[in-house]
């Protein structure tokens, strides 16, 4: 056989060169964005307070900076080349990368200035509006904003997808390829299977008890039991920290810069430790990522779903299970000796599986969420093809409570006006919370199959193979598949809704003593 | 009379106008700046560990822009249109914008990017052969990355100024103004004054003493302590933290952000003290500065001397007088009872300011410093002037230091190896330590003359009127005044080395017991 050679000057090679040109200017903009997240970051958990509005300068000037990065037409010339010859001796990763670069270039060039200032700005000053609005429970003062958002939003998404329903083109922005016709039946699906169980549950003579979740928990044990958690869980310190902020958040810059937060109650540590063991599964996904284009577009989390599958199944599918209770108990108990010296294990998985309807989605368990979810998404569907009215929005929000949930919002900022995402623009953004908690449960089940002893590891806390298991089916592959693509790579078939579903009767019916599930 | 009209299209108008675009631009990128003060804070600060290669990737993205920006053709053509205007119809800080504007874009634009390349790189690498070659104590391994760095910085400083002695031009970078014409005489007159002064301190018969500044001093208390006294100072910690870092520094973003560190060893309280004062005194320059113009070059700090003067006048004049040590000697002893308990305020007085020829330059007493100072300063000269080779460089170090301190280096790590300027090609930057020195001295004596009871202020901890002139007089000038307009501003007179003479020759004949000082 004759070696091949590649001579400069051949297509080949002038592709080649073609794309390391792309590849540089996408890299550069890739730390530009990783610069933005430590700026986040020390603005939510450093920064003194008094430099508020020189922050607010410089985010806006690297912002501007990026935007110039993202829109410059020789960007739009490299893709058009790499287009034209087509996918020949291009590797996936390569693809991908131009793939997600044509994305964005189109999504940053297609908008008119105007319309992107205007959102940016209303975004902005929104927030205030609503932040006000929900202190003072005025939603009159926040619906004029969410009218012109809703308008803005609607042209925007115009401009991208003409010929698209605008809330399938604002669910892609989060979850890639996600629709309206997609989601439907998967949230009957929900409702019909999750309304009735809630409801059993609420009236189950049977209701665990939770006193001993209550009362003083030194911080400084807090933190120190928070951080023996995430570590043995895997996330690596050595490329990430952990701090304090109002929020919880999983930040920082790039795979080796892995920052998560949490906070601390002195009367609940359950809520801080919870906040850990969901950042530390965020934290794992980016420590996780593939070793090569780690400032690329190809070696990033693939959607905001997947990213909350990979929360939720830490803090969900391992440790809100009863073998994780199993291996902790000892540690919790010694930790707080006061409350928890004389609790059981079974006690302790109870209590801190209670399923109670709240009138606050972040407050809600794995049960009742996913009724948040749905709510929301009837109504930004409502909202976008004309169904609902802004000015009626409360009055639909607090009817699908009650059905939902059987309960009523006495006040707009216990009901609509409770989440940030709308009063910065976000319509679509809901959905994802529900579909990570599918993935999450789908890829438990996964590894359920191949690990028959899955259990018994958690039991002995030997989490290492778990961490491995995501990092090397999920972690590493990037965005080089599709969602879909991916579900079947790991778990055989696309999403099935039913695996969630068999997991909350399950679960709960054991728990509430409602007899057998099906 | 008549009101006059400004109209759209009129020569001033279009003036406002183009200056307008001018600092539009100078500001992004003065935030730009900003950012990049913030990613050193952290990296020397926060970052994990294992993030250092994606952190100098970042920064090379991030200075690649700014460097754009700097060289945008844009710049030079906003430039040559308000220049060809002449200073008509704008003020004084527009025009020192402009001045300064046009300084960095000629600085930028007159050396060839393969030059500036080569020096970036050499730096870097520098750092790495310097810190090697320090640690195995090997000269001959840093010689050859010196000899290259003088090399391209005489290239460098001839594309700058090809008229002008290359060391002028080095000097200037940090100490605008400052030429060898104008230090000469000055170092001639320290080394006759201080050389005889050092000598009779070692020979006197009195030595304070300093044990009781040995010992074990809980880093919590330190802590503590120093932040009671930077605040104290005027330190604002609404828009500035305290952390700790390996070398203590003063970085930050803009005056709303200033940041300091200092570090603890537990055997000497006064060391992470001092380096909290020092740097306290860099930090209320920044905090200090003008309200307008926050990004923009008119209100950023004068020079590196002046910046120095700021940090040792409070250092120096103000925490290592008698009269601050009357006011903080019982803080000081309820701190540390087991150490300072019995020590009266005469002998911690002494004691912290001890003086003692010493081969490290940063472990030197403000007596010795200058020498450290010299030494380099004429080692620098003849480095450019041709009177030193490389090669003999280690035995000129060790001689000199024999002459002005009396003490002969054994090795060249704590000779000729001990600083980490050179490698990072930064010369001409030591002699604004001691003109720092020098300014604070001056200015010391202008702010005493006006304020006869000064050091009852002290005495009585009052530090508010203190900061206050400091910050009329200095802080809010930014750049507005050459340094020689500065200093007669605020003490009437140039620069005049003879305070700084007899100021160490009262206090020091004082300490030592050395009779009258002239």
């Amino acid at each position: 056989m004759k070696p091949s050679f590649k001579f400069r000057g051949s297509p080949n090679f002038i592709m080649q060169q073609t794309y390391q040109k792309l590849a540089r200017k996408l890299e550069e903009l890739g730390q530009l964005e990783q610069i933005m997240g430590i700026l986040h970051w020390d603005q939510e958990v450093i920064m003194p307070r008094g430099a508020t509005q020189a922050r607010a300068a410089q985010i806006a000037s690297l912002a501007g900076v990026a935007h110039e990065k993202r829109t410059d037409p020789a960007v739009g010339e490299l893709l058009n080349q790499l287009e034209s010859n087509g996918p020949a001796n291009l590797g996936p990763h390569e693809l991908c990368n131009i793939r997600e670069a044509r994305r964005a270039y189109d999504r940053e060039t297609k908008v008119p200035m105007e319309l992107v200032q205007e959102l940016a700005e209303l975004s902005s000053k929104g927030h205030h509006i609503w932040a006000k609005a929900r202190e003072e429970n005025k939603y009159s003062d926040f619906a004029p904003v969410l009218e012109r958002l809703i308008e803005l939003q609607k042209q925007w998404a115009h401009h991208i997808e003409p010929e698209t329903p605008t809330y399938d083109v604002l669910m892609d922005i989060y979850e890639r390829g996600l629709t309206m016709e997609h989601v439907d039946p998967i949230f009957e699906l929900l409702k019909t299977e999750l309304v009735p169980l809630i409801r059993a549950i609420q009236e189950s003579d049977y209701q665990p008890d939770t006193s001993f979740l209550q009362g003083e928990f030194s911080v400084a044990q807090q933190e120190k039991l928070g951080r023996t958690i995430s570590e043995a869980l895997g996330f690596d310190f050595d490329k990430g920290r952990m701090d304090v902020s109002v929020h919880p958040f999983c930040g920082g810059a790039d795979p080796t810069d892995v920052r998560i937060t949490t906070r601390y109650g002195s009367d609940n540590f359950m809520e801080s430790l919870f906040a850990v063991i969901h950042e530390t599964g965020h934290a794992m996904y980016e420590q996780g990522r593939m070793e090569r284009d780690r400032a690329l577009p190809v070696s990033e989390a693939l959607t905001t779903g997947i990213h909350e599958s990979q929360s939720l199944f830490w803090e969900r599918m391992i440790s809100k299970q009863k073998a994780f209770c199993e291996h902790y108990m000892e540690l919790f108990a010694t930790t707080f000796p006061d409350n928890l010296k004389e609790v059981s294990v079974q006690a302790f998985y109870e209590a801190i599986n209670i399923c109670r309807p709240s009138f606050i989605r972040v407050e809600s368990d794995e049960v009742t969420y996913p009724m948040h979810i749905i709510l929301r998404y009837e109504i930004e569907k409502g909202i976008f093809d004309g169904t609902y009215a802004v000015s009626e929005l409360p009055e639909v929000w607090n009817n699908k409570m009650q059905d939902y949930l059987g309960i009523r919002p006495a006040t707009d900022a216990e009901g609509i006006l409770q989440d940030v995402h709308w009063s910065g623009g976000a319509f679509g953004y809901f959905p994802s919370y529900t579909f990570g908690a599918m993935y999450a449960c789908q890829f438990y089940n996964a590894i359920r199959k191949e690990t028959p002893d899955l259990e018994q590891w958690i039991r002995k806390g030997e989490f290492q193979s778990i961490r491995q298991w995501l990092s090397q089916k999920i972690h590493v592959k990037g965005k080089l598949l599709s969602t879909e693509a991916l579900l079947r790579e790991v778990t055989g078939e696309v999403l099935n809704p039913q695996y969630f579903v068999a997991y909350l009767k399950n679960k709960y019916h054991e728990i509430y003593r409602l007899g057998p599930s099906n």
